[in-house]
């Protein structure tokens, strides 16, 4: 068998595999989001991996018809692996919104590809996040979004992020006073990235890329200007917008959402207004949202959405306003861990069982079974090897405690109880239906 | 807007989508699924969607090579969609065992791929849900995949199902024994359709197909005549490989298995020895199990699997024994919704609050902000339509609970909590911590 051809096993470039010190935050992480997203009536929906090429292509740009991993079926269609969740659910809302009704509030957590160039940290294969409400104007699933974000966050155990919130209304008044509305999606991706390269850079994008006159972009950068309490912001912005509609319109939507915000204690410096944010994506037109981590504000925004006039405009003439948004999991999962919150652990069980004595199989599968009866996870050791090298698997592993019994502790009537962090241990009784050893196990994992 | 073309939304033949009431219970029977695999110590991995192609047709027979969703990519390497668990598992033993050490005990749970003509209750799109144990022979692991699939089962809700146990060894001894080693991949096969063909049609095969005389099928299926308990079928097997090494063994490892399971309580009827089945894979080499519902044993076996020898002998020279099992996700969800084991609901939150009064928003953020406090999901109605509406819509996502509070109830401090499922009703004081409506709540729920 030694000299025959292997097969190297490797993932393509851009594609990882998930170990279980990599999967087991991974999946806790993803855990808490359904929770949460659940708890506020969120339904778990899924979609095909494969669509046909024009449901994905119907509104693409041209840099995600490019990334498209697409080909021909075995009959011959031609399709492609979903991008992100929002075409399918477009896609999805507009094919049974029917039966579904409204409002519709869905949560979609699933794999999307897309064949960018990999880059550090970049892949071609990764997980979205998402939530949406369907089929509703209301401001209430404006300030249900904040609040899920922030439970979000709280149920994840961060305490220190910003959620920045802003309205496309102001922005969109505040252009339409400036007679700058015909050219909104490029001033807008020009101060989209106001955090990234500055007041004077984006000023310039403004006049080279969207056409704007100098004095028209310092109008629109005037937002950039303003600062302090919420209140302070509302205060400043509205001369910016007074007499336009939609800008008033925009700037009372703020007000009522941060009001409602406060009212169940979701307040500064929790929610900020930052009315320079703008999300790069023209489908937006009220209520946006970004997150921000306080301590690790470079990663970037780690939730963002918003709120869309029109969900599903390529494939139905029915209207779906909606509004959501989306976890960004990796850059999350890669931040918890900068910030120390993710626990290195290669098992989910948190007892270990060495198989000590060969003749007692029997005594350590009831042990086990016991404790998991009692919610406790138990690994028992497959193979009667020596118990120093069982001890080091179960290091290596990360398990909490080791229940450890040969001859000398079945004669004797107890089970040493090792708590592998402390390194402390202890014999507890070994009665019939193992309550004291439950006991002690619960007290350390406590 | 309503002239221009709409691109139809519809998904691929074989595909589908997954809406609420489909996905809520998927999602639960899911957990379960983690929840046990867990408590043993088994740990999630995942792996790319996408693999080099040679990777996928290493081993791949002629069927599954067709099935494959192959392409180029952007990079013109010829990749290929995943088919199965098992060949990315091998894939990532042999690239990453020396890291992640032995034994080592994963799950992994994710959707495959194969373009199969669409037939009822098939599907080209669906998840596998396996478990296996990586790197020892010992018979412990063996035990531990009948415990896994015992508990399993009862998590689910399932009573009344038996796990039927065969090992392959005592088959390869009884094919010794009759000079039908050499063709036991074939002999196999034609055992393997007992339940569906028959045994006449079975001996034909075995003549017809793998050459066997009518003499030698007639010796190998001895084995459908053996009936009994456990202990019975043992004392009957036992003479059919007398003298034969490799079936004395095999009777040996089920004698052992079946004691260890009683020792914890797993014995029959939930464990069944059954000499007869064979397993269609060429790869099991000793234990061999199926899972049949007693009340729905039409459906074929829900949770199988079994001992190998060598796991990833196409991608590395080492030696990697196993054992595992795959729960059909799809099929059981289908069988529980024939036996009533499915609640029909489109909503994962119990509780639904109407927005019965405009200007009592914020109150009814902060009612439900309480609950999700106490652990009780809350939707409330994004929109203040009239109360009859609103309830419509409670009672068709299937809501449990409604609390209903218009300007007379918050003047009379307190709520109405209508139970949706009885149709009755109480006022209940509202209290500030509002503690009085959670423990009715909690009341209802429980």
């Amino acid at each position: 068998m030694a000299d025959k051809t292997l097969i190297p096993p490797r993932t393509l470039q851009g594609f990882r595999d998930y170990p279980p010190e990599v999967m087991i935050p991974r999946e806790r992480l993803i855990e808490t989001a359904k929770r949460v997203y659940r708890s506020y009536g969120f339904s778990p929906i899924d979609t095909p991996a494969l669509e046909y090429l024009e449901i994905l292509t119907g509104k693409g740009g041209e840099e995600t018809d490019k990334q498209l991993y697409r080909f021909q079926d075995h009959g011959e269609r031609w399709v492609g692996l979903r991008f992100d969740l929002t075409v399918p659910l477009a896609r999805f809302a507009a094919q049974h919104i029917h039966e579904l009704g409204t409002p519709f509030k869905r949560y979609h957590i699933a794999t999307v590809w897309r064949g960018e160039r990999p880059q550090a940290g970049r892949f071609r294969e990764f997980m979205q996040c998402d939530f949406d409400t369907i089929g509703t104007r209301s401001t209430a699933s404006d300030i249900e979004t904040a609040l899920v974000i922030h439970d979000l966050l709280r149920a994840i155990g961060i305490r220190d992020f910003t959620i920045r919130l802003n309205n496309r209304m102001l922005l969109t008044g505040l252009l339409e006073r400036q007679g700058l509305v015909e050219r909104s999606s490029l001033v807008l991706r020009a101060l989209d990235k106001l955090g990234k390269i500055g007041v004077e850079k984006v000023a310039e994008e403004m006049v080279a890329m969207a056409g704007a006159t100098p004095e028209q972009a310092r109008e629109v950068l005037k937002l950039a200007e303003i600062s302090g309490s919420n209140d302070e912001v509302l205060r400043q912005v509205e001369p910016l917008v007074a007499g336009n509609a939609t800008g008033e319109t925009g700037v009372g939507k703020l007000r009522e959402t941060l009001a409602a915000l406060a009212a169940v204690g979701v307040a500064e410096p929790f929610v900020k207004l930052d009315v320079s944010i703008a999300r790069g994506l023209d489908y937006y037109t009220g209520t946006i949202f970004e997150t921000f981590l306080n301590e690790l504000p470079s990663i970037g925004s780690i939730c963002s959405g918003g709120r869309y006039d029109n969900l599903a405009d390529l494939y139905t003439n029915q209207e779906l306003p909606g509004i959501g948004a989306s976890l960004g999991l990796d850059r999350l999962l890669a931040a918890l861990e900068k910030l120390g919150l993710v626990e290195k652990v290669a098992t989910p069980a948190p007892v270990f069982i060495p198989y000590f004595d060969e003749t007692h199989l029997h005594d350590y599968l009831r042990l086990a079974a016991a404790l998991r009866t009692a919610g406790i996870g138990v690994e028992v050791y497959p193979e009667a090897k020596k118990l120093g090298q069982q001890l080091k698997y179960a290091d290596r592993r990360g398990f909490r405690i080791a229940l450890i019994a040969g001859q000398n502790e079945f004669d004797a009537g107890v089970c040493q109880v090792k708590d592998l962090q402390r390194g402390e241990k202890q014999d507890v009784p070994l009665t019939g239906d193992y309550s004291e050893l439950i006991e002690a196990a619960r007290k350390i994992l406590c």
